[in-house]
């Protein structure tokens, strides 16, 4: 085993950084419009910044979200929700759905998205959404101020005018994915290269 | 409890959408540095998506790491790990660490990064990330291909370059971030709004 003896390194940098209070800084991170409920709740959309994949094979992922907020108990008894990713043309909705609570908003209405009954998942996904990702809770994790919902994907909803005819593939690329970081959503920009891309060779 | 009945609409929307395999696709991500290890052990950097805020207060977070990888063991091991924010300069070295492995190469010397000791863990962080979080492990959680490492933030180490020396607030915004969407790196563009922005009064 290579490892890397650095302790001498280590005591002759003279450091730039400064100590700060513990916090959530993990950025950037999708702004997700999460949709739940059922035919007896009703529906509702939570957007969420808190959630990721946890696992490739059987994919896996989570959302963590606070007791106190309308979509919780849905989730928790239904068991069931779906992640819609989020573009520039949602980007008001996505911040709307984030400040606002189910609890006084009709938020597909209010914000004109139109609900599409799922196919693996009893709730429904957001047509304008380039996709949709259907999954199951298999566990609760309570955390503190946020409960962690972890769950198994069962299905994806994609929006199929970005599915290449040719290849098809997907083109995630083409949907204009919004990032959020600490306070601020922004455009994805310029690609720097594809994963794998500091090895490959050049072509001759 | 307002609630909204969807059920009429959900069946009268034509879809544009169609069922694709469960996969991982929740975009755009962080591709984070993450640095673990010990003086025993060595240190090493793995490159990590699979990460992400799970709870607010307290701080905690995941990473979820193939236990093949080089790095799982020492994680597992010493139970402490740095994540690393990764921007634009550090872009090559995120793609390099995410495939080459610790067993055959001294990543911090062979990208140019250098290691710092850490000051609530035994790891070091990056000097050339914009900012660090040091984290220590709670909980680990098999879920099939990754395991899933759930820990609490302990401290940050913030790049002063980026503290505002008037407001003593720390400019994510100016740390030229990058983001991982569906197999591309990606910087972040334009800036579409402030959280809260879709509710707020114009100024008259």
């Amino acid at each position: 085993m290579t490892t890397i003896d650095t302790t001498n390194e280590l005591n002759q940098v003279p450091s730039t950084h400064v100590s700060w209070k513990p916090g959530t800084l993990i950025y950037p991170v999708p702004a997700a419009l999460v949709t739940c409920g059922s035919e007896t709740d009703g529906y509702n959309i939570i957007t969420i910044s808190w959630i990721g994949t946890i696992c490739t094979n059987p994919p896996m992922c989570y959302i963590s979200v606070r007791p106190e907020r309308h979509s919780y108990q849905m989730i928790k008894r239904n068991k069931e929700f779906t992640i819609n990713l989020t573009n520039e043309n949602m980007a008001l909705a996505t911040d709307w759905c984030g400040v606002r609570s189910g609890k006084d908003h009709q938020k597909f209405k209010e914000m004109n998205l139109t609900p599409v009954m799922g196919e693996k998942v009893k709730v429904p996904y957001i047509k304008e959404s380039p996709l949709c990702i259907e999954c199951k809770v298999t566990q609760i994790i309570p955390l503190g101020s946020h409960d962690m919902f972890i769950a198994e994907v069962v299905n994806i909803m994609a929006d199929s005018q970005y599915i290449d005819p040719k290849t098809d593939e997907f083109k995630l690329s083409d949907a204009k994915l919004i990032a959020y970081s600490h306070g601020h959503y922004y455009k994805l920009g310029e690609e720097i290269g594809k994963f794998g891309w500091s090895v490959q060779k050049k072509k001759s």
